[in-house]
């Protein structure tokens, strides 16, 4: 196709200017040497380029998936020839220049010669990689280290390296590869990035409006998948950058797909915005949708535990936390350009190291003035939906405790069936964990670092999460398109009291006939040692159903109140939808009484205590059946099972308490305080519990199903419950009675 | 019986002193407020004492198990009663005193009542505790306190307690409960040292005799055991405080039981060689045996891991270490009496705080004057047995490496049967792990926080160990008094090269007719990123056996070289010796190819590649079966199975390599480097292997079986294999032949 250069050389004449800026540059040499936090990390990144320009350039004929050693190479290099670029920029040395250049040389002599990837697992294969968004990363830094050197160029270079190397490259991962280019995902978003990124640098219209409005006539059949079984085309869709931008992000600045990829997408998302900042000032990305970019920072942020790792929400790999080089641009990207929050100084500081930029100077800058103030992380409610509509992720946090409740929509093709699902964390620790999925990215030897067959069968059914499941099928029988056109209904989300933070929603679509009303308080009170967990399942259903309720407790199980058996020899719990990989270690049956599950995790004692009817099953299991080269974690859940019901009810109460020291050998506060848990009202209209401490103070949650209005006229209450007359405003009321 | 007050009067007139003294307690009075970790530790006990005088005296009657309310609350008091009198005598201030009075007034009040305690679990109970051991542990802290207000105290007050409580108490612990005090066991060291210090305190001789040199006459019948299995009467031996100081000792310091009982029993044995030392300094008893308390908190200092945790030798729960309050007394004990060794001021400053005594303030004043020097822990061997003739335990350190090698004797009742048992460590990290006890001390939930039936059942048993288990049955055959009788032998510990450690050891006893000799080696080559770990184990039998080899590591396991079937159910591996317990998720059977197992744990990668012989199984296993009431932890192991052999050598590397950032997503180096493992001769003499890395580089290490002789005439070698001569000097060689 041709290739229109555009002359808008009057606008902006000299490079760089995409990331750094000819006025940036000089700002950071001006001030080069008095910046601690600046000048540790440009000196980190030299000493790490500086160690590879001596190891010497390679640029091996791609072969490996991700994991192996070509994959490997190719990744470190554009990471490399990023800093590099910069690098020559900062300190005028040459030996940078020199290094991109080569590197950039020898990509140009391989680049024309190579097949599409060998490794054909991908829906769309790269030539570099073994996936086209591997090979849109590497664009998307290669860009930068490009602009830096690109005037330092002979023509000649430039011409060549963008006649085979670039034009070429961004023309394969776009027109090339419309299944990838044109979508909704965060693989797009990195190819609508790379191949805008590289149009800002080299000037072309062309190429930066299918950056922005993606490829007119992609040929693409409607309801295409690629090969994680997420749905490629929907009909009418906004594609291209801007695409990209509108659907996924709520107003809020969630990202459907969960945090785990929002740090993934968020990078391209910034860096393009900072680019087009730069170079189309005129398009205010910044403002762009009531200033979602810079929101998505903060839902971002406000999406990790105590010790910045996110919550693993979907497709999500542990571990993975604000202190990754994404999060360090967007910190510096949001304190930057949106308006200088000082909070946002502190998790910089955390993470100890800064862009190489005019934002990361600003930081730096700032951090050096001793501007910086705690980054509070407060209770929050994260809408989903691109208007916000269709859901949320609403987190309650009261001390130590984080409750992470998912009401959200599907979350694309990374999503997981887990409707009113929750996760518990303390200080930073997971004491009901989310599973997370089931792939070791970028660790050859569990098939190849990508996702492995676990993540379907397992990963992303409803078993494997801390919510219901009924006749053990999966929400919407694990189909993405039923779920895809659902979400669950927030009913309220109420912080206003910091000692009785309650979140409620509703769910009617994941198993037709059946209503999943699910509330969760966190609840404050001088008689408990630690903010305690309240919890309330309300489901009603046309038929009779099995219900199961899972929490996987991460620990080591001290005592429970029941008596169990233990089979002789251990066999799957069910046969599909994720039932074939769990174990049943233990059953019990419920005389009817509270039930009652102590467990230890890192010195800290935890109990359950459950409302139970006479019959119920109590099952121990543990994943880890039907996992023949141990993709799964062996970890633990206790099952409440109600059979053969139509409506039930699942109450329990999650306390935190005590410690124990292993040098001191005293164990303190190892029981929970709570004697009973009991329904002393339940209909369609209102639901009441009381709770009795082992001192036998009493509480009553007296909770209205049917009207979630806060008002004084709208919101008055009262209920005849046990020979008294309680009466409340709003949609909830808790409180001593004796 | 009669009490008689010898007068010693002349001697020491005042009060205190038996751990303080008159003349330190006026030193440290005029040091106080300028020596900072002195000062601390001080404000920690006054804030904590201070705290507990706010709450009340509380001395109910006894009625709990450990970790109940009443067994807490005695200990909570003993602690705070020595702390109190401790503040009492530096900062003159008498509500401490009264404190202290009043306690033992009530204690004086309730003693006499006290039935033997309601408790029937244990072979020696107390009156205050379930156990005698704890009743001990009272009177060793509460003579401190004592003898602190002693001279504050009216005679009719001491008239009263010693009539009403010391004597009565220190008689039911002794000859109340000879079975208990004439042992040699870390429980009568308690029982002899309590009576010790009463006895100081209250200067009664016949007392101080009797803790010294036990009951004459106990008429216990030798062959009793004790509510754990352990021998209670052994004929002709000898007891007192100076029969458990000579034979579980060694000449290295090396307490039998095992570094988690030696921090146990290291307590009393010096601090009533510090009261012996102030009140009979006639008896020098640190020069005792060779100066063996002091040797004996520098062996313990060296079983720690990195980060100061005491390898699981015997019983031992996991996570103590040299931070818990009986090691701060050891390490203020040791350098004050030992010579001021500048190394054990760097243990004090890791601990952060001190004794609040002479040696506690002597420590204080060298670290502010920052003569502390690291403690570098290095390769060391403590021999084992009363003579140091019964084994040892060998610890190699290579960098981040520390690997922990047992051949030493039974090791009293808390000995596990695991001969030639390793395990290894990398930075503090169980790699390779030694289960420890089953046990959960002080938690109630857990069988009272005593041992649980699975300690016998499971952790004692052969197969819980990383060692060779013989046709399914643990080292003699798991009998107690058979055990006693033997020791392994230590056949060589030479760590003269840091690059070449090597330990080999031989365990004939065992299993009757079979000699087992196991080496390791740890290797540190520049061709491998980290130190490995070579392992040799051979077996020579007259009869044919199953011979199994396991090996617990901890964390995900990756990846192996051959193929195994994953059951449907599991079942368990075993019917009796700890097999019970193992589950068997996995077997595969040898092509006659080394094997590989590569895992990750806390992201560093680690791979075992063994010699195999084709139809060796290879068996992936998981403790947990029969485990009614999950009192195990559910972790795997990797077994190498031999079978229906008279002679076998099993042979492995172990290397450490790699890391993998869950934030970069980056793996690197995750496949280990060697490509092949061979037995290149083996015969009675010798054994020879051949180590082949990836790059086609190989070593020979051959090992001389029957000559650990290293003087040059002695322990000349030569050896013809694959048409070559190779020479050497010493009992092994290793070297690189390409």
């Amino acid at each position: 196709m041709a290739q229109q250069r555009i002359l808008t050389h009057n606008e902006v004449k000299h490079h760089p200017k995409l990331i750094l800026t000819q006025k940036g540059v000089a700002e950071i040499k001006s001030k080069l040497g008095n910046i601690p936090l600046f000048d540790t990390s440009l000196e980190e990144a030299k000493a790490e380029v500086d160690a590879e320009i001596r190891l010497g350039i390679e640029v091996p004929v791609p072969k490996d998936l991700s994991g192996g050693y070509t994959h490997e190479r190719h990744k470190r290099n554009f990471l490399m020839m990023q800093k590099a670029g910069v690098l020559f920029q900062i300190l005028e040395d040459d030996t940078y220049a020199i290094y991109v250049r080569d590197m950039l040389m020898a990509y140009a002599k391989l680049y024309p010669t190579l097949p599409i990837h060998p490794q054909e697992r991908s829906y769309a294969r790269g030539k570099l990689f073994w996936q086209a968004l591997n090979d849109s990363n590497w664009l998307v830094y290669t860009s930068q280290a490009y602009d830096c050197i690109y005037d330092w160029l002979s023509k000649e270079d430039r011409d060549l390296l963008e006649k085979d190397l670039f034009r070429p490259f961004a023309d394969y991962i776009s027109i090339g590869n419309p299944q990838f280019f044109n979508r909704v995902h965060n693989h797009s978003t990195w190819g609508n990035v790379a191949v805008g990124m590289i149009a800002l640098v080299m000037d072309d219209a062309e190429l930066l409006d299918r950056a922005l409005y993606g490829i007119k006539d992609d040929k693409l059949t409607a309801g295409m998948r690629d090969n994680d079984g997420g749905l490629i085309k929907k009909e009418g869709q906004k594609v291209g950058f801007y695409g990209n931008l509108d659907e996924p992000f709520s107003p809020d600045g969630y990202y459907t797909e969960g945090p785990y990829y929002q740090r993934y997408a968020m990078y391209p998302f910034l860096i393009f915005a900072q680019a087009l900042e730069n170079v189309k000032p005129e398009l205010k990305i910044f403002e762009y949708k009531d200033g979602v970019l810079l929101k998505a920072v903060n839902a971002l942020l406000n999406l990790t535990d105590a010790d910045g790792d996110f919550f693993p929400i979907n497709d999500a790999q542990k571990g993975m936390s604000y202190f990754s080089r994404e999060l360090v641009t967007c910190v510096d990207i949001a304190y930057y350009y949106g308006g200088q929050n000082p909070e946002l100084l502190d998790i910089a500081q955390k993470q100890n190291r800064v862009s190489l930029d005019d934002t990361g100077l600003s930081v730096a800058v700032a951090i050096k003035e001793e501007k910086a103030k705690p980054f509070v992380k407060k209770s929050i409610e994260l809408r989903d939906g691109q208007m916000g509509d269709e859901g949320a992720i609403g987190i309650l946090r009261s001390d130590d405790l984080e409750l992470v409740f998912k009401y959200a929509a599907q979350g694309l093709s990374h999503g997981h069936y887990d409707k009113l699902s929750f996760s518990l964390y303390n200080a930073g620790q997971e004491v009901l964990q989310d599973y997370g999925l089931a792939r070791y990215v970028n660790i050859e030897q569990k098939g190849g670092g990508n996702y492995l067959k676990e993540n379907t069968t397992w990963a992303k059914q409803t078993i494997a999460h801390n919510t219901l499941v009924q006749n053990e099928t999966s929400h919407f029988k694990g189909d993405y398109e039923t779920g895809s056109q659902h979400h669950s209904e927030k009913y309220l989300f109420n912080v206003d009291d910091e000692n009785l933070q309650v979140v409620s929603a509703i769910e009617e679509n994941a198993y037709p006939g059946t209503k999943i009303q699910r509330t969760m308080a966190l609840i404050k009170d001088e008689n408990f040692e630690n903010p305690f967990v309240l919890d309330i399942v309300k489901v009603n259903s046309a038929t009779s159903n099995n219900y199961d309720l899972p929490f996987y407790y991460l620990g080591q199980l001290l005592q429970t109140n029941f008596k169990y058996e233990t089979p002789k020899t251990l066999t799957q719990l069910g046969d599909s939808n994720g039932y074939q990989h769990l174990y049943k270690e233990g059953l019990g049956i419920s005389d009817g009484n509270n039930t009652s599950f102590n467990w230890m995790l890192n010195n800290t004692f935890y109990t359950l205590t459950s409302v139970t009817s006479k019959g119920d099953e109590l099952v121990l299991a543990r994943i880890g059946a039907n996992d023949p080269v141990f993709n799964l974690r062996r970890e633990p859940a206790f099952i409440i099972r109600k059979k053969d019901k139509k409506d039930a009810i699942f109450i329990s109460i999650l306390e935190t308490h005590g410690s124990y020291s292993p040098v001191s050998e005293f164990a303190l506060n190892a029981y929970g305080q709570i004697k009973n848990i009991a329904v002393i009202h339940d209909d369609e209209d209102y639901t009441a519990i009381e709770i009795t401490s082992k001192d036998d103070k009493k509480w009553w949650f007296v909770m209205a199903n049917n009207n979630n209005n806060n008002s004084s006229n709208d919101g008055q209450h009262q209920l005849y419950i046990n020979d008294t007359t309680v009466k409340w405003e709003g949609p909830f009321v808790f409180k001593p009675i004796n």
